[in-house]
């Protein structure tokens, strides 16, 4: 049904940005029945399905029609207030107008690199990051320095080197870095205090922005590190957080904290609206339930899974591989050496266990080529033990 | 706690198409226990809330935490079908290749400014038009060609002119069109079939998309028009619609049904990802009631509220206002000689009653000085006859 004309029209029309660059490589499609150390999100145990629902009971009996409108139900305010509390509780002191709701950090993530990138910018990203906002920011530059993460995080005195030589030479300094400082996606690494520090100088000295995707921040098997945000004495950090890994991805609650200025900014760009009825049932949700109770029981879950996954990898795994061990979050990070992780990926489904090749991780795909991303989220403990003794067969073999 | 420096950055890389224009007037804040013929969304009544709180004990109960996760739930798909199906019912036949699921008419209007607008582009609107669709392009661009309505909808013979003008003398011409032909937002108005000819012809010779929003489209009083999307032939049409004035805008449900090249682009760049709580709660709710019963009720709601808000204003106003008849939706448009409408609304609050002046739909604010939007959707039978008296003896005044 499509004129030819119309057809060159819009491919014409459509923003050159949109051109830059292909999207990266898809993620690999999962057979059914697979141990799914691939899927980064909670266990259905841990999805509080029956409270929601009891949430939406209450709620609706209660106020009817209000959360059902754009505004007017109480529980909206409410949410914010409730998100206020718990950054407060983790030394992020954040008024009102320094704090927007989103659809989730992925929409908090492409809010802000919609304010602030065109073609021109460079964006600055750990290597390897989180897949989801490599294509946000492939939608706006395609130009990035990309700085690698060792056991520590990321390694602030490479980016030092890199700032230092676009200084001298007169190239773009970056307008943000994007990085996941605490139980980093995918590796599971967290950034010592004294590089967090080191970021901080950084960012003050180059005069750029660090958005701190803080996604996992609350599920320590310990202590919770102090955010970048609570450090930050310049208001530089802007500060992502989400209710999807604490309580359900699929209510889509998320927010942006930072500078007023940019919130206001943001908020103009935020065509959805507010969504009355997720956040309503959220609020009516938490203000039902005590929260740090929740968490405890999340953190010695995790806890307990990634133990039994590490001891798994300790039994099962030749020599050779490696692995970095998490403080909290969802994941484990694997190096095999000499092994093509995406081309082992079929053997593993066809043996009945699911992980994500490396290379999914990277701007350029060659890179984490020997590595994979392990999740201790979803699978149960038992599968946990059978999944990586299925993987360590197949390494062996 | 903002650094000066931090503060100046942000500004400085703030995207300049945020220069442009500041936001519009304020909307007025309107003050309590007014009656509200102001507000374009449905009567507490004829929201379903004890329908969607069955549809979310329905859905959780039956599918647990599947609707809770990015994926999963069949509902997701199911309310996509669902979407088709009425689509199909009025003659536009889609593929699900060719619809994206928004949230609300709002982030569909966005995501298409986001794919077609930059600072150098066109936009042509109606005038008087939604005024969060200019809110929204005011973030992308300042250039517009604004086509009066009459009440046979835009004025499709002005809209010629313009652009024989445009050409002849190598000015830009549009990107697209936006318009809302059937019972427009703010006038009531319906586009005549002669004039969506005309209006389909034109965008072929002159080579722009039109994007129609067909939020109101189903709330006809007789027969519902045939949708340009039925009509066209040539892939221009981008056809936005939502649930929020048949169902509830607190869901957050809308669309958009386009050519699939389009819709893949939108995909890309609809960073919040589905929202799969809200959209297998509606699918849930679409299934369990019939829709058509629904619709029924609603138009003959609608009907007659709009048959008292009309009798009203012909008892109550003086010779020299003027307003057209809507053949459905949810607005009278009311033109009032020689009155501020902006400065005559404290006066109608202080009565008891209130509307939107005229100039918050225009992007001009000094047109539309002499008109204001009255809603029959939110208040009751007794409230609009009250309402209008009350403003019918401050006019006379």
């Amino acid at each position: 049904m499509m004129n030819m004309d119309a057809k060159s029209f819009i491919s014409k029309t459509i923003k050159p940005a949109l051109k830059n660059s292909p999207p990266g490589e898809w993620m690999p499609s999962i057979t059914e029945n697979c141990i799914r150390l691939n899927s980064g999100y909670p266990a259905p145990a841990l999805v509080p399905d029956q409270e929601l629902k009891a949430a939406v009971v209450r709620l609706l009996d209660e106020e009817r029609d209000l959360p059902l409108h754009y505004l007017g139900s109480p529980h909206i305010d409410k949410l914010k207030e409730q998100i206020q509390d718990r950054l407060d509780e983790r030394g992020m002191r954040v008024s009102k107008e320094e704090l927007l709701v989103t659809s989730g950090a992925c929409q908090a993530i492409d809010l802000i690199a919609r304010i602030l990138l065109d073609e021109e910018s460079v964006v600055a990203i750990e290597a390897p990051t989180y897949m989801e906002a490599l294509e946000i920011f492939r939608n706006y530059t395609n130009q990035y320095i990309s700085i690698p993460v060792d056991e520590h995080g990321l390694q602030t005195d490479l980016l030092e080197k890199e700032l230092e030589e676009r200084k001298r030479t007169g190239l773009s300094l970056p307008r943000f870095l994007y990085t996941i400082p605490t139980f980093q996606n995918p590796t599971g690494t967290t950034l010592t205090l004294e590089r967090r520090k080191h970021l901080l100088e950084l960012a003050s000295t180059y005069n750029f922005l660090i958005v701190e995707d803080d996604a996992y921040g609350e599920l320590a098997f310990g202590e919770s590190p102090e955010t970048l945000k609570a450090m930050d004495k310049e208001g530089r950090v802007l500060h992502i957080g989400s209710l999807s890994k604490v309580v359900a991805p699929g209510m889509r609650i998320g927010w942006v904290a930072g500078a007023s200025d940019f919130i206001t900014t943001l908020c103009w760009f935020k065509k959805d609206l507010e969504h009355p009825f997720a956040h309503s049932t959220m609020a009516t949700y938490l203000e039902n339930i005590d929260f740090k109770v929740r968490l405890e029981m999340l953190k010695n879950t995790y806890r307990e899974k990634c133990a039994v996954m590490l001891s798994a990898l300790q039994e099962n795994m030749p020599e050779s591989v490696t692995w970095y061990v998490p403080k909290g979050g969802y994941f484990a990070w694997v190096r095999l050496p000499g092994v093509d992780t995406s081309e082992l990926l079929e053997k593993a489904m066809a043996e009945g266990v699911a992980y994500i090749p490396g290379k999914h991780f990277f701007l350029d795909s060659v890179e984490g080529k020997e590595y994979l991303r392990l999740s201790f989220s979803y699978a149960d403990e038992k599968e946990i033990g059978e999944g990586i003794k299925k993987l360590g067969k197949l390494i062996r073999k």
